[in-house]
């Protein structure tokens, strides 16, 4: 069959509609939207948490443009073919160039880490520009404030697993942080106690690492440990630096100290219960109408 | 014919590449860049303006990734399909996401005013974001301080077709504008005057209008009058506000007040003097890495 | 006699009521104040100017607290003992501990240059800090736009005594600079001709200089000149550089240039006119509640 | 005997010098400052700690001029008559005016709390404006980050009498905030938690309330508290919240629970160990030439 120029021609529209996004005149613009910002993620099956963040958030905001930016440099542009990541500061100029004039970003951030706090430098240096956005509000991350950690390590200790017998530890291992942020750990590690004896977390970098959170385990006699990740997606650093094969994974010290180690292999991005926490803030936002 | 898969993924490749803009891992990132920024203009034939200023620009910083963009907002997304205009905030936010750490930018236009001031709030608010440019540097207006008005107003002098004699007025007509930034058409004139007793200056809007260059001419007891656009592009405004065939046209009030009219219509983009004058705003800039 | 211990406490505590301001105690706080923001002047003659702008800021806010800031640093400290003078920064942070929540700042000077852009970085930076000033106004200088052109040269040209015959030049002669902001003294100079081909615009620095000037005295044939300064005060720089003894006084030239000088010597802040002028802009600015 | 005018004046002149600072002209400006910011208070004895810091402070810094800030307004003015309390902003401004470059700010708070944010935006606001500061540095507070919860923690629990003995609680009571670094109470409890299985934190304000902490001393089987403020200065808060004879105090209320308390009724100000915590923050500053 021979396909016709025209219908070529309609392809390439549709094509540059599809990947530079629709231009401004094809559609009437957006007046607020939602900018969701992610660190991204190079495994694909860990997208399976941004996707369900998306759903959930366009269920919470029907009338406003979602879009994501991702934070991490090295991930821009590794997107699908048709869509490409966008940096923040892109992202937000978009909206802009089409008219948006309110945008509230969702950080999925679990800290107001180094990250964050860039996120933040970010949306203030766009609020109130020349032909821009009027208002860029930012949603805070997971974890901000006392009354986070409260709710925060509930729903942590809920997403356990029923099966897990209350003498066998969980242990929730985040990314860590050098930045004064860090302090999130130990003060959610406080929360957990509260709530479970036996629930402990634990951070790739930073303070809480792997000998002392094992001087914790041991100190409590702990048998078996379920292994999850604190972590948005449970990417690179839950598939290598938790789960991974590797002599230096944090199951494999566990094993390698005597421990029986079950992995729960999912996100929070994942669960309901989490995103429900980040939309949480970001309605918050919008009623206060505060930044 | 059946078009294959692959050949289709490959044409898709393509497209996106010449659409997005090519993506940041097919090609070195350009570390430092000229951004050029213009209010745009619909007319086609008036981009030859624009051509030459980049042409100039290339030649002048052979190292330097050289981009546009354009600050009326109506105009954005009109360009050619494979090169749509982006916003100065859109331009620089793709750069910062390549991996460019310097941009000057080169502001084409003719005095300090409100897009210029819009602009450099822009300028600033970019400079040293998280993961962004480093440096955004401006460089002035064709306008900027008694020097520019000493060397423009010598140049709008020569600019002038040989065969105008000294008794023919010739009227430069700029846009003008409601923004203090006005003071630099009678401060302009005032250096024509000293140059040339029957050179003048006229507004479209602001306080050099059609009534008080009028007077000026019928003072001096003009009969003939050389009129050009003290424009970067000779655009929309010259071809209607200067020279249109309507009864307010100023071609034809002049006509109607009893004096031949005789068009000079090229933009000030079109000059190599002007022009040059532009880059050596620009050049001084980086000479004294200044902002 | 004995002077008691009582006596002199009491004496020491007027002397700090007096020297330190009196305490924020003692007075209900002023909500709103005009900070009126001069270059300072050590002539102790030359501050009639001041006084008189005192008096008629007071008359029209007539419930504001109204004070002063010098903008010269080497004047700081040489107020009359009872009552040194404070910066900007200082008279701003004052009015913020006393519980001032807005300020409007009348800025004495002639042109938007260099020292009236540090005001408004100062004033900007002060606007919105904790516990401070809910808001910062800050208005125009005597020369700002058009408007302002076409007004103050109206004044200009008012303000020569009626003695002065119309083949007689006027000419006024301000500070001048090399900031961009000099292109006011051209443009103001294109103002006065339309209304008076005999009134002339001088600068002690930058373009207007003194040879420029006297060349179009030449031309017009001048035999004598009024000369006056175009400042706020008749301080050092009218003393000195106007109308000093020395060979390089423009009053000195203008004598070996064969022309009779008959001086002006009052600042613009002496006459009630110009000063409604500097008011006008704080008014505009209460009334659209503008910053 | 009779005092002459000359005396008079003379003594008039030190006083001026005394109660407005020495004027700027009376002495060579110093260069490079520290302000030590602290809360304030009105408790006359809880000033053994305010003094403590200054004296370590000038030993550490032997160079600077060492001045002081009060963040509470309602306290501004309260001081001694010949050394009324400045507000930060007022410190500053008048550094800057006497020709200080260079600031480093000390700030006496124990979290990163509202006030310590309020500050590092104010030092944010002066660093850079026209005649004024060139760099405005801030120490962090006592606790930033891990790293000075682990160092801390160790000295409070060294900071306890050595009679105490082990199955003796040790109790610190902060103020507490509702501000989102409430995190760094329970944070701290985790450090604290892994020197001495007996030692807790409360909070005034926020989480960790009186309830909750005695909810913990409770399940430990506590009989005798050591009670002791986690606070810069032993002012109001320590001699009513914790220490007062009212039955809302902590002291009381423990009383009531049926536990013995003994006091320990001192600022962290006046222990040589904590200011050296602070002044390192100081230190590291210089040393790195940050921020």
């Amino acid at each position: 069959m021979r396909r016709s120029w025209a219908t070529f021609a309609a392809t390439l529209f549709f094509l540059c509609a599809v990947c530079c996004g629709a231009s401004p005149a094809a559609q009437p613009p957006a007046k607020e939207a939602v900018l969701i910002v992610a660190f991204g993620t190079s495994v694909e099956k860990a997208r399976v948490s941004y996707a369900n963040v998306e759903r959930q958030v366009k269920k919470a905001f029907p009338g406003r443009e979602v879009r994501w930016a991702w934070t991490a440099n090295s991930l821009l542009g590794t997107g699908s073919k048709n869509r490409p990541m966008l940096s923040t500061q892109e992202a937000l100029a978009k909206l802009a160039a089409e008219g948006t004039k309110e945008v509230s970003i969702l950080s999925l951030h679990i800290i107001p880490g180094a990250e964050y706090n860039d996120l933040s430098r970010t949306a203030a240096a766009f609020e109130g520009l020349p032909k821009g956005l009027r208002r860029v509000r930012l949603a805070p991350p997971l974890l901000y404030g006392t009354d986070s950690l409260r709710s925060v390590s509930r729903l942590l200790v809920q997403s356990v697993p029923a099966e897990r017998k209350r003498d066998e530890a969980v242990l929730f291992v985040g990314h860590g942080t050098h930045h004064a942020s860090g302090v999130y750990y130990p003060a959610l590690q406080y929360y957990l106690h509260r709530l479970d004896g036996n629930a402990f977390v634990g951070t790739v970098e930073g303070d809480l690492d792997f000998e002392v959170v094992l001087k914790s385990l041991q100190a409590g006699g702990v048998r078996k440990v379920w292994l999850a990740p604190l972590m948005t997606v449970a990417g690179d650093h839950a598939a290598n630096d938790l789960f991974g094969a590797g002599a230096e994974s944090w199951r494999q010290r566990l094993i390698a100290s005597g421990m029986q180690v079950q992995a729960i292999a999912r996100g929070l991005g994942e669960y309901p219960a989490f995103v429900a926490q980040w939309l949480d803030g970001l309605k918050k936002l919008s009623d206060r109408g505060e930044r």
